[in-house]
């Protein structure tokens, strides 16, 4: 089984380092920019304004090996297993972000809001599902 | 940058074949048992039962080569990229589960409604944000 992830794309966003992110894009998140690899022009077929997608991305500065963490590194809150909690620092840091697709142009997709830092890679985006 | 995934666990559930699993858990999704790898034992720490989490899976019976999908596999519908879908197939096969936890029993972590089948490796688990 290869579990290799496949880069789709890059993060472009003014948020050059993990000490300005916010916790959560809906804490301060960004517009930001998604440019796609152009090998993946079909899985974009049919992506459109104002839809509302989830980004997957790849936190690729974060600590792989940590498994506890103080939740929101709030020293004054115990440590606990990254399982509880949303940090980036976690075995696979995979990113979820609930994003508003604003702009398109070509490859480039604007999104907001985006908490990621500048160069984040982005490993998937999928329709967010709609019960009416 | 290392993008292999580590495997945090497997699934063990009734639903056998993709045949079978319904497009998402909550389209008749069933109790289905995490059974995370011992070495994880850390990460797991203050999981609880009633929790909210979204499971992250690796989709290991999906075509990583396909970019274009009939949504839902209905085709009388065009196909469209699998990034404006949630198909299994797409470059980076990962699944989102949004499930309660209702047991733990160790490293075994009873949660519903989860529709991947039997055998599907887990790669993450995450808290879900709840905004007050």
């Amino acid at each position: 089984m290869n579990t290799t992830l496949k880069i789709i794309g890059y993060l472009r966003s003014d948020i050059k380092t993990r000490e300005e992110a916010p916790k959560q894009g809906n804490e301060g998140g960004i517009e930001a920019i998604v440019e796609i690899q152009e090998e993946y022009e079909d899985a974009m077929d049919g992506m459109s304004v104002g839809s509302e997608v989830v980004l997957l991305s790849w936190l690729h500065a974060a600590d792989r090996e940590c498994q506890r963490v103080h939740p929101r590194g709030d020293e004054t809150r115990p440590k606990r297993g990254v399982f509880t909690t949303r940090s980036p620092d976690r075995p696979n840091p995979i990113g979820l972000h609930p994003v508003t697709i604003t702009e398109i142009d070509g490859f480039k997709i604007k999104v907001r809001p985006m908490e990621a830092i500048d160069g984040t890679p982005l490993i998937d985006i999928k329709n967010v599902q709609r019960h009416k």
